[in-house]
């Protein structure tokens, strides 16, 4: 199967035929990859500009790419963004940049929770991470990564409405969320939320949800949270529908 | 928050009070999460068959579960399964297991793509993946995991209907697919379903799905599919619906 290569670039102003692909991503191009004088190539900017054009080497070090067709992909309709707690493992984190990235989340925020039991800091990685998704999923805007605080600093920035994936909720529920433009999935750390923080989340109207039975870790209720978010919103497509019979 | 440990063993005949623990996971239970006498445990048997009872060490290395109360859980209503190509890392098909297990799967296959580069091995850590799954989720039925040697071996085996993730399918579709007890979720290697397979796969009824315009690795490809799957047969619970305004 033919594989587009992506590369991430500022994009010159309009009317521009051509431009130099950064350092290191000529790297990669000539060196790692090994494209050749005329592949066609597509560069993003990270916030939904992308390019489709080809790759011209200019001697060993460098590449240009010749422009064929400019676009700029509209934001999208529903903005999701996920919050996740401080978690155990530094690769928990990573892999829910990534799977964010790939389900087209626009923000992500890791949040200090009572229960969380270790520092997370800030990763220079999480920028790579999140790059390299956009990369191989072909997604066009890099979400924006955060720390908060506490879930009393996050329900200072989050936009409405929260959901809020709780093992606890109420199973028989099946709450309508209305959304307008904006939607905040919410999970705790390994150790739960605190009582103290249910009743934050329910004092800011975060809307409880039940995802069933199975105990998941905090990563994976992450990523089947988000999953069904993103095809709720329709970033999943059609997909299907099951009918029992 | 209290963690309910779990272990995995054959239960005894209706009727008796206790029995021992199989030395690993008296072991375990010991030395390892260093459980006290008459700590509640539960013991499963991978088959829905569940001991609720209180430990009870017997000299350093084994331990007796004096049993509380047993239940056998009843199969799912749907049973599922995914059937996944030969990827090229060995760590794709252990996650798959992991996220099979977490996610409800009844059978798990994997199979060999026209496209799959590497020979896929039986491995032995993948029943061991699963087991650990279990205890950590609270599922209770092991799945079974198989290999294929084809698309063609594989749909002379599995379940119908066959759901079948497609990039290439028509995004404008939202198949309904009636499902009775039994459905299957069809994913391909890194190079793609060849057209043979895509044409054999349409002449076996299989209904081709669409998931959004993100390109998906395989393994992101079956955990996003299995989470819609489980969704839509009700292991996850009501959840929510999202209604846009």
């Amino acid at each position: 199967m033919s594989h587009l290569h992506r590369f991430f670039s500022s994009l010159p102003e309009e009317g521009k035929a051509s431009f130099l692909l950064p350092p290191e991503e000529a790297h990669h191009a000539l060196r790692v990859v090994r494209l050749r004088d005329g592949d066609t190539v597509s560069v993003f900017d990270g916030r939904g500009g992308e390019v489709e054009g080809r790759l011209r080497p200019c001697g060993k070090k460098e590449a240009e790419i010749e422009i064929v067709r400019r676009m700029q992909h509209p934001e999208p309709a529903v903005k999701m963004t996920v919050a996740v707690a401080w978690l155990h493992r530094d690769k928990a984190h990573e892999d829910i940049v990534r799977r964010a990235v790939e389900l087209g989340m626009w923000r992500i925020i890791f949040w200090r929770a009572d229960h969380s039991q270790k520092k997370c800091a800030a990763a220079d990685r999480w920028e790579k991470i999140a790059l390299e998704a956009c990369k191989q999923s072909g997604r066009v805007f890099i979400p924006e990564i955060e720390l908060q605080d506490s879930l009393d600093a996050l329900f200072e920035t989050v936009s409405r409405p929260v959901i809020h994936a709780l093992p606890a909720a109420d199973p028989l529920q099946k709450p309508e969320i209305l959304v307008h433009d904006q939607v905040t999935m919410l999970i705790g750390p390994e150790g739960d939320f605190s009582d103290r923080e249910v009743a934050l989340a329910q004092e800011q109207g975060a809307i409880q949800i039940h995802m069933g039975n199975c105990i998941f870790k905090s990563e994976v209720a992450a990523a089947v949270a988000m999953t069904l978010l993103a095809a709720q919103v329709g970033e999943l497509g059609r997909h299907f529908s099951v009918v029992s019979g």
